[in-house]
């Protein structure tokens, strides 16, 4: 039988019924907050309690950055062009890649099969972080998850940690993110600190979440940032932001004239 | 003085330090959940207990309308595609326009022009439901955040009134917005009902809120249901997903040789 | 009968053949250039020899403006953050709006509008000009298509408009913008001149398009540019472009401890 | 020195002049078309005889492959959902992914390190050939550029070749993409032709093209069609196009009662 078109475990609507993971969206509005439900739909279950309040401060934690961030300025552009609100918070969304955010994807990777590695193998944690800092040493790249350029003491990491903590979320992948931070200034002469998107995704897959999710939380935290700044662009600043013409700097061949 | 090129009433960075509307955002996190910190940005206060509550409730009540949704179906092609999660998101985030979403935003500058010329005009807000109607009839087009094509009796619009009635949050808005309903079949024949779209025009209008924000409830409701559809499409579905050729009906003129 | 889902008149594609609005793809390809099936794209018929040279002006006038343009700058902050090249370009395009490129839409509307009604009033071009001024003036805006930032002599206008006339394209919608810019200083006391994006306006008019693809026009133009600027910003410039934290003006409340 | 903010070698503005590469885009419009100039755009240098003729195919052999393509399809829900051109537009191109045009990239990659290294190593074409397909028999992953769901002979892979030959532009690249097309059979058991991706690729290669800008020539070829189809949805079909809620399946948790 052919696949259906059409398809998907995460929701069914029907006239006057909305069913999200088989429950009535109606029985779960004003019981589950929007964290609750954030989660309900990436998991497929609710959240214990535990659960629901590390889910709530995964996604407010990255709330802003101010236009320190090139999704913040990419929406500013757009949405300083006469466009509506959603084609401004669009452009932003789709900044959130690799350099940006996306460490968490690629942390919690990292992460999670190094605890693999760990279980299978019958090793140590510890271990198993000097394998990955050998590792990103030959490849000569960076460690996903460590290093900030603003911020030398990421002031977001510690709140992360002692939330996970009092929830009793803490657990392997948190211990091995944090044996590969001291390890760091043995491997990489200088210390990298673990920052806000590797605690994320310590903690994250300590929940079980998979780490193909992890840009999820960045894009959800990031997203009334971008609405508020689209907002404040549109209407509260001068159309056509671009970069003055007498302020960019030219590399390209003088000036010449076509063969033909 | 030249206006600053970079400037934001929003947020402020320094290193080890964020701002969000002059409060430490780590003085919120843990505190203040998702929705209050939603309010936050738009609003640049924080929430009143009741606010907070209607806030979570109108971040939820538009959660997921299965892939009975342009921008879900946006997305799922997108994410179809080989593509980053942002990437697929993005794409279903441009599709919250004005037939889809996009009525939050009319109605709530159709509710706020309305209670705004009663007051001026020391009329009554009936008299002004009839006028808007009236306005509608007469240009032939559709009032916004009336009628629904599937849902003849929306279950999310009287748990939204129900809450808002709770929170003290019902006004002039809510009560333009009913009045309108009421006479909806006197103008058009038919009841129109007011749909989950003008509810929430009618509930953030009496919170206060600029309709120039009420697209931001729809594109922070969906984007965790963006995210869900995009992550199961990419690795829990067929890739390239796309209409199958000899299911396309093709309209245009039939084969034919170019003049040279 | 239901309408089918999938439909189009625009091509048609079955194993080993591809019609484009009737023509096997693999007659045009080598005999009709990019412009010419561009144009045959959005008429449904191959331009003519004239409209066919005219296209691919329209095309290549608005090729670039370096980072003085929101959607290049957009698409550079975008392609910083580690993204596939499409993602960059998407967002650039996304800022296409009525600020940039768009007054080509909006031009080609009044425009439109203005021939039509003159003909059906069996009016004058020059006072269907003077009603178009005497509107705007009215409602204190500007008139989409005249005056420019930067450029007091568009270099532009006057190709497009000889280019037009070599090709007998000129016809009365460029009389009428032309009328229209003899007529600014009367009107708002000081010159406007046809920008490119009116010239473009007026001339595609003459040629029977509808004003709702003027925007294509810039968008096509624009998009090999885009190409080129997330090309070199993703491989030749530094990564996570943002605005640096201390040259951002922070204009929101000062510091402040929250109620709870 | 600190590197410049804004910096490009692509093009600059004074008033009333542009230069792209350091020639006046007046000097350019009207006697170099649409491809010569994204020629000039994407390598700085305007294109010989041979290659711009190459160049104006390489960018309409792919213009259209109607609906049954998930550009086409996101960029047709985004437009029927009430936004401006260039946001449907915009969703389009973001879904031209690893999947979808992206094979240029991955299979103009594979071809420029394999003939870089049949030379650094005074190997054959065919040895290379055969490692390559080796090596993907192993990481049991497609070839990028070979195969088609739809098109069992691909019309444009001949014609492709031709033009190449015609403009003595056929290299090394060609020739081993060739020599992976006739192995095919021995390494997978069935013949898997070169498809239109992969005869891109192939010729972009011999061209000089970097692989990274592979997905810039799918981009520039299917943005008139996008535009056409935006248009055509947002104008000549119904609006809110989505799936039929009675033709989703939903294969997620029967109906349930929440916890609370």
């Amino acid at each position: 039988m052919p696949e259906p078109f059409w398809k998907t475990a995460i929701s069914k609507v029907e006239p006057n019924k909305i069913l999200v993971r088989g429950y009535n969206l109606m029985d779960l509005v004003g019981k589950y907050n929007y964290a609750d439900l954030t989660y309900l739909l990436w998991r497929g279950e609710l959240p214990s309690q535990g659960c629901s309040r590390m889910m709530d401060v995964l996604l407010t934690v990255c709330l802003e950055h101010s236009l320190n961030a090139p999704s913040v300025d990419a929406t500013r552009f757009v949405a300083s062009s006469g466009v509506p609100l959603q084609a401004a918070v669009s452009a932003g969304v789709a900044a959130i890649g690799d350099w940006h955010g996306g460490a968490i994807e690629q942390c919690a990777k990292m992460l999670q099969e190094g605890v693999t590695r760990t279980k299978n193998q019958a090793d140590s944690l510890k271990h198993t972080a000097e394998e990955i800092l050998q590792e990103h040493r030959n490849r000569k790249v960076r460690i996903p998850g460590y290093g900030h350029p603003t911020h030398t003491n990421d002031p977001r990491t510690g709140k992360l940690l002692a939330i996970a903590e009092e929830n009793q979320l803490r657990g392997q992948h948190v211990e091995l993110a944090q044996a590969v931070e001291q390890l760091t200034e043995k491997f990489f002469r200088k210390h990298l600190i673990l920052n806000v998107d590797g605690c994320i995704a310590a903690i994250i897959s300590d929940m079980g979440f998979d780490w193909r999710l992890g840009k999820g939380f960045f894009i959800v935290s990031r997203t009334p940032g971008l609405v508020a700044h689209a907002y404040e662009q549109a209407y509260f600043d001068t159309p056509y932001k671009a970069a003055k013409w007498d302020e960019i700097v030219y590399t390209g061949p003088p000036e010449r004239t076509p063969p033909r």
